[in-house]
């Protein structure tokens, strides 16, 4: 394989970008691959279109054949998004042995598992770096440190427009409902923001990097989601008065052989790495049982992140090929999947509830947590705005979401707590 | 090359580490590269020492030339440190054809460019990612990106005992002196401390990480270097009462194919990601044509972070051998060293000076700035401790250092001005 031919589905920004590294940058990927890359097909809607990349004609194509089934492709580059007629095309291509380097995270939250599986039958890699943290490499800093470290925990920050909303709330003291509207003004944010805002896109790729680190096969029916529809300016201003930042984390951890994955809004300690982690940005923190702590930052998206990404993996793709290894063996799942129940999750918790202003109600509400064994790292209480009213937050030390689940029902029986505003977990201060 | 046999110089922590690594992730390791890694010899000091690890007793020796000089041994790893006799011990490893992986930056900042060459010459790979900043994969990420982006400028926090100094001074309102005994006391500072915080140790590695990005043959005499004894606790306060966080900060930059490449002490916005870099943690911002900004955070230093980078390294060397590529290639210069002058470096600067309490001094002091076409960002007047005197803190746009050289010494010959305390780079803001 001393020349490798290409086919690349997709010619949009992130497809051009490929185009553009893969030929400006050609001498030095040869050094670095021992391989020469050659584009042999591009898959496109309209071969007429005029094209911001210098392309030869007979290059296009509309029709996926001519590369899911061209003996003469080796790799397959799939940029051009959708899902279910993308993994009809992939799975004839990996049925014809083809490689394939994709940056649609859609898909391989959907069909990853079965995709690495066909793959690797098929001793075939597929390499979706790009799909996860566009500019981030982290598939790759998992995997490399995996093979002499053991992951412990993920916390990331993997979803930009949520990051960026929450950073306007915060730094201009807004409400979300105007600071979606402006990211959505300023392409941010998409019309319809369900999927960023209600937290599946950080689901997703959370399924895709614990997959990676616990090597189980984790299904997004198995994370727990919380989007940061319902965080309000109050929420922002008691988080920030404790010393805490809100955002919205991914967490994957490992404890006993078991797996909890959860995406949902988080107080991190104002000095915490990822508190500072502002606007689209995407960071990621890895606790590796040798290396400890380590910390991943860059863009979250964009297309020359995304393709410089791509060309990434494309070259990781040849150097295996190359070597007779494909990185599927350390992609696809090992162990069997364990899920942590309510009981064994621990973490602290931030806790908001509005009180009668009476003498006796704070005994009464300690009561409730000294029955369940919870204690406190920190209280506040304060006035509330409605007369004869009180707001009391508290962060409670390491507790199990079964201790805070029978404390919230417990305290929902109390009649001198009116309602339970709000609560979320507390991270970082281990 | 379905078996590669190592020798490993040297046993310490870091040495055990790896014999550690090396058996407990065999199997993985093994699937990652293709090949399976033995151990062959270990050089040590004392072969009858009782040790922390499992090692057979044929594999110990006292004699250099059963590593170097022999025929069955692939590659060697070498983390006993030292400068001279390592560096001999080595360049006959390389003639001998044989691979080397080192932790150690030291001998690489004095001899690494004559034994990158000699490895290109003899067709051998060196690799050194464990040298730099210990568990962050820098070097690694460097020129896998390079291959596919343009690097335009690296920050560095790599130096691990300035910058627990530095954030102890600023988070305990302490002075240098006592903050650098208790670092001594904790293990955190040498006994001779010159090293670490006259800024050597970080030149010498912000000297690699230029060479790698900008492919030059930069020296430590090309970079110039400032260290953090003359910080005061007035400098933080002041910096910290603008909205600045002063770290210790290595900048290596290119512009129009000229470098430039200096550690000083340098004034950063709080919220600028390398400002929450805390205690002894390292961190590498690096600025890609493509990628943008991104940032790798981690431990700099310590033996199981050490050991992981070192496996990582000889993983990467492994790999390289069987493709029949070296990274050298990469490693070794291809262009002409080019070296900014004082008039092409642009940069913020924080003034801050002793004044006479009087009308008109304000006015020849903005004078002098005014001939050099020098404005300012923002400007801060307080009342000294001294009888008639105030002291001005001032932060300029950006300037040349040339104009900051020229505004210095206008600025002593002024009668008003007592003294100059400090000046200091402000980076970050753009």
């Amino acid at each position: 394989m001393s020349q490798v031919n290409v086919g690349l589905c997709g010619l949009g920004t992130v497809g051009t970008g490929v185009v553009k590294i893969l030929k400006d940058h050609a001498e030095e990927i040869k050094y670095k691959v021992g391989s020469e890359i050659h584009i042999k097909k591009i898959l496109v809607n309209d071969t007429q279109k005029k094209r911001d990349v210098a392309i030869e004609q007979e290059w296009l194509t509309t029709n996926p054949d001519e590369l899911v089934n061209n003996s003469e492709i080796d790799i397959i580059i799939e940029v051009m998004g959708g899902i279910e007629d993308t993994n009809v095309l992939l799975e004839q291509a990996i049925r014809n042995k083809k490689h394939i380097v994709t940056a649609n995270k859609d898909l391989m939250a959907v069909h990853g598992q079965k995709l690495l599986r066909l793959a690797k039958e098929n001793k075939c890699d597929i390499f979706y770096d790009a799909s996860v943290a566009g500019g981030i490499p982290i598939i790759r800093s998992l995997t490399e440190g995996l093979a002499s470290d053991k992951i412990q925990k993920i916390m990331g920050i993997v979803n930009g427009t949520t990051n960026y909303i929450l950073t306007k709330m915060t730094d201009e003291d807004l409400a979300f409902d105007p600071v979606l509207k402006e990211a959505q003004a300023l392409g941010f944010a998409e019309a319809d923001p369900t999927s960023d805002v209600d937290g599946l896109d950080a689901a997703r790729k959370m399924t895709l990097l614990a997959n990676l680190a616990f090597k189980m096969e984790i299904g997004l029916e198995d994370v727990e989601v919380t989007g940061i529809r319902t965080i309000s300016q109050e929420d922002i201003t008691f988080a920030t008065s404790l010393g805490y930042t809100i955002k919205l984390i991914g967490i994957a951890s490992i404890h006993n052989g078991k797996v909890e994955v959860s995406v949902e809004p988080t107080l991190l300690p104002k000095d915490h790495p990822l508190a500072l982690v502002k606007n689209e940005f995407n960071a990621v923190y890895v606790y590796g049982e040798a290396v400890g702590e380590t910390m991943f930052y860059g863009p979250g998206a964009g297309s020359l992140p995304t393709a410089t990404a791509v060309v990434s993996d494309l070259m990781e793709v040849v150097k295996n090929v190359r070597l007779g290894i494909t990185g599927n063996e350390y992609i696809t799942p090992q162990y069997e999947k364990q899920l942590k129940q309510d009981d064994e999750k621990y973490m602290q918790y931030f806790i908001r509830m509005e009180v009668d202003d009476t003498a006796g109600t704070f005994q009464k509400i300690t009561n409730v947590f000294t029955n369940e064994d919870v204690s406190f790292a920190k209280i506040l209480q304060l006035p509330s705005e409605k007369d004869q009213m009180a707001e009391i937050v508290m962060v409670t030390h390491k507790i199990s979401k079964q201790q805070l689940m029978n404390s919230r029902e417990n305290l929902k029986g109390l009649d001198v707590v009116n309602r339970i505003i709000s609560y979320y977990r507390v991270d970082g201060e281990d």
